[in-house]
């Protein structure tokens, strides 16, 4: 049996973790967006997939919500000391990721990277880039066309989002992994995790090759939601479906999920609080139960009603016909 | 006046130190050795350059010799966590300094990060790099020619030296503060400080271009001997003079200035604990002080001695024939 889990950074993460720690090492996969890595200072930053593995390892820094635990902060202090650029919070700790990821890059791919960073972080399941080809996310905005981290961290999300171009996508091959994840005979689900479905989602699936493979899977796909009463947890998910004209709720992600971005996704998994909405929902199963993961027994019992309801959604007919 | 100190790491940094104490501000300028320069991890690497910055700024390592003072290594210690590079040791805070360099260097030249870094620690006397042109030491040894930093941190030195190689030389050209300050009518002494003569300052001294000026100067260029007692304070520099066929002394030292590397030095400083030795310096000019700096006040009154030394010295008439 395995697994394949497509997920942006923390949100993601969380039931990325809660997943690996209920299913047996080896049996998932998460593939995780490289849209939002970026190059700063002559480095190769690679957030979501840094949020992943340091939160499979169990070295996340949970006050935070990103980085590493017990992380200092003196080269950041140094940086200010000679007026560098600081809106990029680097930690001393997680720098040493980007400097051997950075390094290693000139002679390996992100894909033998991350797995052997995992690995040496006594990670058990696979972690996985989207593909090991640049993709750069662009963030079309009432300020212009910037990059994701302007977007993201510099400006704290707050231009107006018109669209999204992700640079390098229709050049950007799938990876092996995610490829090997999804041709897997031993292959019994796909779980969306609740991760931003433009800005973390959207990239991963619209991978050159992804969206013809994943309309011929026998597998059911699950959504979990990002948004829990109206707001998404974290990031900006229910901010730009305001911008984008869609009134932020689970019904409007089953929505998004079952019409707009996949039309193949085959149930969505909704938080208690919106109970309420659940018989709105018409076009995919729905599993009510507590989609807030405070702690690793939140994420493994999540992880548990997700798979065990997985095993109760049937595949739907694929309305997709590839344009090739 | 203005005083031109050609120097490389940190005896280099001690007595350029020790000048721009005693010196007025904008008297001096220090022209540092860009050979030891590197690519590591993806960062633009200036060693020599840091550390006469950190030694003038006050923030240096004083314990450790080199870096600055107050220094942690958690990057380092995340590196080793997943397997990374760590032979050449990169503290949290000196991380800074890289990072921002690699930044600024996309549209800015050495010579105007290393000013404006001078500039942010307070720094009152100018730090100029030899070239803000690549020129990279190769070290040919008894193991096969290989870049400097190999040779001198991951190998400690351990190699024995048959040459040396300063890949880019020929390409480069001297910095526009290093022409500036041997242009100056103010410049009143050239002074050569106690760095490795093979390692430091023969780089600087064979930028193109560079070996005429000094041969048209009209003021006296003072050494002081990076040779006590037959050691070197600190690094490979005993070493290879003997490696070299020379016999690891001050006479060694003045000689080498006075006919092979420059032909043009006017006076050697040396230690009270050479005295002995200063009847047998035939060629150049002889200040017998203490050359030892072991705090702030040494490195002070060596500056003094050095600069009322210069006053007494005349500029030798100079044999060099420019080839061109």
């Amino acid at each position: 049996m395995s697994i394949l889990a497509l997920a942006g950074g923390v949100g993601g993460a969380k039931l990325a973790d809660g997943l690996a720690a209920v299913l047996p090492p080896g049996e998932l996969t998460v593939v995780v967006n490289t849209g939002d890595d970026f190059e700063h200072f002559g480095l190769h930053i690679s957030p979501d997939i840094d949020t992943v593995t340091y939160t499979l390892a169990g070295i996340n820094n949970l006050e935070q919500g990103w980085g590493l635990a017990g992380e200092t902060w003196n080269c950041m202090g140094a940086l200010e000391r000679i007026g560098g650029e600081t809106w990029f919070r680097l930690g001393d700790r997680d720098l040493a990721t980007h400097l051997e990821r950075t390094r290693r890059l000139k002679t390996e791919t992100l894909s033998a990277i991350t797995a052997d960073f995992a690995a040496r972080l006594g990670i058990k399941q696979r972690i996985v880039p989207m593909s090991d080809e640049p993709v750069r996310t662009m963030v079309d905005t009432n300020v212009g066309l910037i990059p994701f981290q302007d977007y993201f961290v510099r400006l704290a999300c707050a231009p107006e989002v018109k669209g999204l171009t992700f640079n390098g996508l229709l050049q950007a091959r799938p990876s092996a992994g995610f490829l090997e994840a999804l041709h897997a005979p031993s292959l019994e689900a796909i779980v969306i995790c609740p991760s931003n479905p433009f800005l973390s989602i959207l990239p991963i699936i619209s991978v050159t090759g992804i969206l013809p493979l994943l309309a011929k899977r026998r597998v059911p796909m699950i959504v979990v939601s990002p948004i829990v009463g109206g707001k998404a947890l974290k990031g900006p998910a229910a901010k730009m479906m305001l911008e984008f004209g869609m009134q932020p709720s689970s019904v409007a992600v089953a929505e998004y999920y079952a019409h707009n971005l996949l039309q193949m996704a085959d149930g969505i998994v909704i938080d208690n609080e919106d109970a309420g909405e659940a018989e709105r929902i018409k076009d995919l199963d729905v599993l009510v139960t507590g989609t807030i993961m405070r702690n690793r027994d939140d994420k493994s019992r999540l992880a548990r009603d997700v798979l065990d309801f997985a095993k109760r959604v049937a595949p739907r007919p694929i309305p997709y016909t590839d344009p090739l």
